[in-house]
């Protein structure tokens, strides 16, 4: 069983879960487990692992349109090193600072492998949920996709100082505050592009259509792709880039993006049926998935 | 380096770490990380791990005399089976109940190693800290001491079922808001009784005084223990009994105990010196610390 088919299972049981963070009496709640194996490439530094790891959970706060309030992570490793310890404090302390979060500490304890455990609460008592797109809505991204990506393959060529630069993203908070009332359903993109649109799709029962040319695609992606294809697929399917995915009214468009601090661009549209396609074809439902290896 | 050591370093860095749960904004935020080799012995039902994983937590938002408002788990395994899954979901939601809390989900993941990490939110504009004991106030635990020392024990001689009855405990969080307002001082008794004397004895700055007929000894510790001195040391120093230990003014003694649900026994007395004694030799500060063997 893979990890989408566990939540779909448990998702008739738990009316607060299916959504980026649980909603409950104005405060929105996510948790995050992440680990070496599958999370950190060897080359992150425990500050990017403590910034990456917390910034994950404040996305999810992010994609609720709430405000960021605080967080808290668990951190687990084979031995409790006073440095690397510090290093990942600092980490999480500093992208907490970027969304005006205050990082309250957490639990320690030592374990077969690096493992942490984050969790963010923001507030807002008017969340952004994943199923309100309607048809002809304009599908949304915020800033650019594949940057985690590109980081991984940097990792992987020994480009460490670049990669962990790169995984040290700024969650999109104030985006998502700015896109609060205006955004018909918001997520974020931590599965990648192809599965989050799958997935509002799911849930606001609709279909899009996406325009690959309008893919805005970060730059490190060009430096690391063969070619327009590999950098596409980089781009739309790995994901961890932990950027918005919304569905914007057309009319309400240039406002929003202007209104924002960070790029919106429009890469597709909502429509009546529940076809999911781009430039015509149908988009695959593939993306990142605990579990599914 | 130990658990202890690690956190004292930390402490200086984050003001709002150093008690059993954070403060922020009206909020307590606690997070435990809890897994197989150390926290799970064999035989512990996932329904029941769903259950101490999140009352852990609980436990941590009734040592502040918060409210307890929700919990989240992240939860992973070798693999996701989905009947284990449910069952560990329908502990945390069972646990969650006991204390009107709501359990709102979480995350899950494939490890190396059965792993949960659990958080729990509480409210209060009034919490209690560990620092507030004056001497001459009474230490005050509630119920009884020893309860997972014996289920340890008994998972050990195979008698699971009552093992895994004696490890889903209720948090004690009804008795920690009664205590609000009454007890100077609270903190629960996750590490074991004598290191949290210990530890309200360093934030309060000051002595203990234990009686050690007075201790609350639960009835399966006599099952399990040899003789007396067994059943002190596993009541004393084991820890995981998720019960609060607190001061309370002798004044105020009667009513609160009179207005708890549950025992609260005192067990001795704050004093002006810093030394701690159990019937007047010194109470080693040992117990349960993670990371140090």
């Amino acid at each position: 069983m893979d990890e989408r088919a566990a939540l779909r299972l448990l998702a008739a049981d738990l009316p607060g879960a299916g959504d980026d963070a649980a909603v409950v009496d104005g405060l929105v709640v996510t948790t995050d487990m992440l680990h070496e194996a599958t999370d950190f490439p060897a080359g992150t530094t425990r500050y990017t692992a403590g910034w990456r790891a917390v910034g994950a959970s404040l996305s999810d706060v992010a994609a609720m349109g709430a405000t960021a309030t605080c967080a808290v992570a668990a951190y687990a490793a084979t031995e409790l090193d006073a440095s690397e310890l510090g290093d990942f404090v600092q980490g999480a302390r500093d992208v907490c600072e970027t969304v005006s979060a205050e990082y309250v500490g957490g639990d320690l304890d030592t374990h077969s492998e690096f493992t942490t455990a984050s969790t963010a609460i923001g507030r807002t008592d008017d969340p952004v949920f994943r199923s309100g797109a309607k048809p002809d809505d304009l599908l949304c991204v915020t800033g650019e996709l594949g940057r985690s990506a590109a980081a991984v393959l940097l990792f992987e060529s020994g480009e460490t100082e670049r990669a962990n630069r790169l995984f040290r993203f700024t969650p999109r908070v104030e985006a998502g505050i700015s896109l609060r009332g205006v955004a018909t359903a918001m997520m974020d993109s931590s599965d990648g592009l192809a599965r989050s649109v799958h997935q509002l799709a799911e849930a606001s029962d609709c279909g899009f259509e996406l325009d690959w040319d309008a893919l805005p695609v970060h730059e490190a992606v060009s430096d690391v792709a063969d070619d327009d294809a590999e950098a596409r697929s980089l781009s739309t399917y790995f994901g961890e880039d932990f950027e918005l995915v919304c569905t914007v009214p057309e009319a309400d468009f240039d406002a929003a993006r202007d209104a924002l601090g960070v790029p919106l661009t429009a890469v597709g549209r909502a429509t009546e049926t529940t076809d999911i396609l781009a430039d015509g074809d149908p988009l695959p439902d593939r993306g990142y998935t605990h579990g599914d290896d």
